[in-house]
C-alpha cells in the first residue's frame, strides 16, 4: 500500500470510529449486551472458519520459523474458541460501567450535582500474537461504550480477520454500526505509526499489548495518552515473622503455578533474621518444582543447584521457571530492593506481624501489594472485576487491573432551579 | 546558560524532586498542614518583599510595553497577598486526599482487597503571567503528596521567586525537603522544552496554566501525561420550555458576571419556538448591561445593535465582554451546534422540561453541563472541591475542576491469609 494510501484509511477509519463513539456513549446495555451474545454465537457457528484461518497463520508461522512458544500463543483450538465465546458472554454479564453515578453531593445553594461516568471516546489497542485479544479487546471497549480501532500483529492475521468477522456479525445483530470494533486491515508497521502519532485527532488513548519492545515504541511515540502494561517484576518478600509453612506455599505458586504471566514471581527475598530455617526449605520446593534458582551467597549457601544471581538478574522479568532470590536485612532493605529493581506491578510479603505487614503495604509503591496472599492474584477475575485489558503500571488514569469501568471517563451533570453565581 | 548546564539543572531538579516525592507520599497530614500555614505566615510577613519584588516585575512589563489586562494580572497588592495567604489556608483546611479508601470488598477466598489513594509523583506546571500561581499550584500539589517542579512566565519572575521562597519557609518549618516545590530559576524557554521532552523519567504528568499557544505547544511536544485546559467555548441554551425570567438572569450572569474566566458563556441558542418571546429581552439585557452581541440574520432582527457572527464567532472563546447568538430550530440542533463548534468546557439549558433537560444533559459530550444554572459556576470552589488547578477537558484521568483529589492516583491493597491462586 502506498503511504498516502494508507494515511486515507487510517483517516477513514479514525472519522468513522468518532461517530460510531458517539452514538455507542449512549446506546442502551441491552443493545450493546445483545451484540455480544450474538457474537459470542458466531463464533461457535463459525468454528471451521476460524480454525481453517488459524491454520493458515499456524502454516506461516512456521514456514518464518517461530518458536514453539510463540506458535502456542498464536494456536486456537475448540477447547480455546469455547473459552474465547464465553469471554464475550462474560463481558456480557458485566455490569454497564457507563452512566454509574459515581458520587453526588448537594451544594448549600441547592445545585446538585453528580459526577457521572462516560466512555473515553475511542481506544486503540495494539497487540501481538494471541489472536483471542481481537474478541477480548473488542467486548470490553463495546461493553463500556467506546469504539475501537484492533491492530493485531501479523503472526495472527487470518485468526483475527475470522474473529473480528464474528464481532461485526454481533454488530449487525444488534443494529450497531460496524465501525463500533474496526481491525486495521493491513499488517503493515506503519499503520501503528499513525495510530501513535497521526490520529490524536480520532485517538483518545492507546493501549500496547505485547511485549517490551511494543510497549517501548508505543511509549516513546504516541502522541495520545497512552494506558501502558510493562512488564511485571514482581517480588515476595518473606519476613523474619513469617509463618514458614505459609511462606513455602505462596512463594511456590507466586513463581510456579504459571511462569508466563506478569504476576508471576521474578525475585525471592528473605529476611536475614529467618535465613536460617526459612531459606532452605523455599529453595528446594522451588528446585524440586523444576525452577532455576539463581542467588547470591547466602541463598548458593543453602543449596549446590543455586546459580550465581548477577546484578541484570535484579531487574529480570524472566517469565519463566527462573527465580532470582537474596537475603535482605530487613522489611526496609526489601522496600529498598523493591524500589531500586521493581517495576512498580505487584509484590507480596509473608509475615504474622500486622505492623511490618501494614509498613510494606503502605510504602511499597507498585499497582497491587499483598500481604499473606500470592502475587498470581494480580488478575481483574480475580480481583472481582470481570475481564481486563492488562494490569497497568501507570500511575495516570488506571493503575492496576484495567476492566471495563477503568475505560470509562465521566462528567459533571448540575441540576438548579434558576441559581446563577452571586 | 549553555545549554549542557540548562539539562544538567534540570536533571538534577528531577532527580531531587523524586526523592523529596517518595518522602512526601508518607509524609502525615499534620506535617503538610504545618507547612501550609507556615507558609501564609510567611506571605504575611514578607509582605514589603514581595510587593517589592512584583514593582520590579511591573516596571519591566511597562518597559516591555505590555498591555493593561496583562499588567492587571501580573499585580500584586495587599487585598491580593491576602488572599494568596488565605488560598493557603484553605488549602490546609481541605481533607487530605492521600490514603482514601475508594472502594473495598472482599472476595469469596476470603482476599480483601481495598482500592487506596496515593500521590502521582512529581507534578510540573507551567504557567504564564498570574505570579499567586506559585502559591496556588504548590500548596496544591504539597497537600496532595506531590513534588512539584513550577515554571513560572518571565513575566513574573520576581514575584514567583518571593512567593516561592515564603513556600520554602513553610517546608523549612515543617521539616520537609525543600524539593517538595520547586521553581525553575531561569526563564530560558528551552527550560520548558526539558519539562516537556527531557524530563519523563522524572515528571509524572504536566499541567498547562495559561493562553491557547502553551496549551497546544504542551501537547503537542510533551512526552508525559498532560491535564490540559482547553478554551471555555461556553453554552447557554435557551430552550421552547425555559421560564423567560429565569433565562434572562441565567443568560446576563453566564456572560457578563466575568467576562474573563473558562466557565464565561460565548454563545447564546435560542429555541426558534421561543425566540419570538425570549430573544429580544435576553439580547437587549444582555446590550444594556455593555456585551456587544454578534448575531445570525433572526438575532440581528431583533435590536439594531446587533452586529453579524461569522462562521469563525462560533469557535471564538471572547473571554471579553462579547457574546455569539443564533436561533437554532430544537433542542437536538442545539446539541448539535455545541458539539461542532464547543471546547467540551461547560454547558447550561434553561427549560422547565425535564425530558428535554436530561436529554441536554445526557447527550452533550462536555466536562459540565447544567440544568437551570450559570456556567460561571464551572469552578472547583463552587462545586465544593476547594481550590483546584484549572477545569480539565481532557477525557483521560482528570475532567471538570481537577482539585486535590484529581492530582491523585490508587494502589489496590490485599490483605489475605496464605491465599495461593489454584
Amino acid at each position: 500500500m502506498e503511504s498516502h494510501e494508507l494515511g486515507a484509511l487510517m483517516e477513514t477509519m479514525g472519522r468513522e470510529a468518532c461517530a460510531a463513539a458517539a452514538l455507542l456513549a449512549h446506546a442502551a446495555s441491552e443493545q450493546k449486551n445483545h451484540a455480544l451474545a450474538a457474537a459470542a454465537a458466531a463464533v461457535r457457528r463459525e468454528r471451521p472458519a476460524i480454525l481453517a484461518a488459524n491454520a493458515r497463520d499456524l502454516q506461516r508461522g512456521s514456514a518464518r520459523g517461530l518458536g514453539a512458544a510463540r506458535l502456542d500463543r498464536l494456536q486456537l483450538d475448540e477447547a480455546r474458541l469455547e473459552a474465547v465465546a464465553a469471554g464475550l458472554e462474560a463481558v456480557r454479564a458485566l455490569a454497564d460501567p457507563v452512566g454509574r453515578v459515581l458520587a453526588s453531593w448537594e451544594r448549600p445553594n441547592g445545585l446538585r450535582i453528580e459526577r457521572v461516568a462516560v466512555p473515553l471516546g475511542v481506544i486503540g489497542i495494539i497487540y501481538e500474537s494471541r489472536p483471542n485479544v481481537t474478541a477480548d479487546a473488542g467486548a470490553l471497549c463495546l461493553k463500556s461504550g467506546n469504539a475501537v480501532i484492533l491492530r493485531g500483529g501479523s503472526d495472527c492475521e487470518h485468526s483475527s480477520r475470522a474473529l473480528h468477522a464474528c464481532l461485526l456479525q454481533g454488530l449487525a445483530a444488534a443494529e450497531l454500526p460496524a465501525a463500533c470494533i474496526q481491525l486495521v486491515p493491513t499488517s503493515e508497521r506503519a499503520a501503528v505509526g499513525y495510530m501513535l502519532a497521526g490520529m490524536s485527532e480520532y485517538l483518545d488513548v492507546i493501549v500496547p499489548r505485547g511485549g517490551k519492545a511494543l510497549v517501548a515504541r508505543v511509549q516513546q511515540e504516541a502522541r495520545v495518552p497512552v494506558i501502558g502494561h510493562l512488564e511485571g517484576n514482581c517480588h515476595v518478600y518473606v519476613d523474619r515473622d513469617a509463618d514458614l509453612r505459609m511462606a513455602r506455599t505462596i512463594a511456590l505458586n507466586a513463581k510456579m503455578r504459571r511462569t508466563g504471566i506478569c504476576g508471576a514471581a521474578e525475585t525471592l527475598l528473605v529476611d536475614e533474621a529467618c535465613a536460617a530455617t526459612h531459606l532452605r526449605p523455599i529453595v528446594q520446593d522451588l528446585l524440586e518444582a523444576g525452577c532455576e534458582v539463581r542467588g547470591d551467597a547466602r541463598v548458593q549457601g543453602v543449596d549446590a543447584r543455586v546459580l550465581p544471581a548477577h546484578e541484570e538478574d535484579w531487574y529480570t522479568e524472566y517469565l519463566d521457571a527462573v527465580i532470582a532470590a537474596r537475603v535482605v536485612a530487613d522489611v526496609g532493605a526489601a522496600i529498598a530492593h523493591i524500589a531500586r529493581y521493581g517495576s512498580a506491578h505487584t509484590e507480596a510479603i509473608v509475615t504474622e506481624n500486622a505492623a511490618t505487614a501494614e509498613r510494606f503495604l503502605r510504602e511499597v509503591d507498585s499497582a497491587i501489594v499483598l500481604h499473606n496472599a500470592s502475587t498470581q492474584f494480580a488478575d481483574g477475575g480475580e480481583f472481582g472485576m470481570g475481564a481486563e485489558i492488562g494490569i497497568s503500571t501507570e500511575r495516570f488514569h488506571a493503575r492496576g487491573p484495567v476492566g471495563v469501568e477503568q475505560l470509562t471517563s465521566y462528567k459533571y451533570v448540575v441540576r438548579g432551579r434558576g441559581q446563577v453565581r452571586p
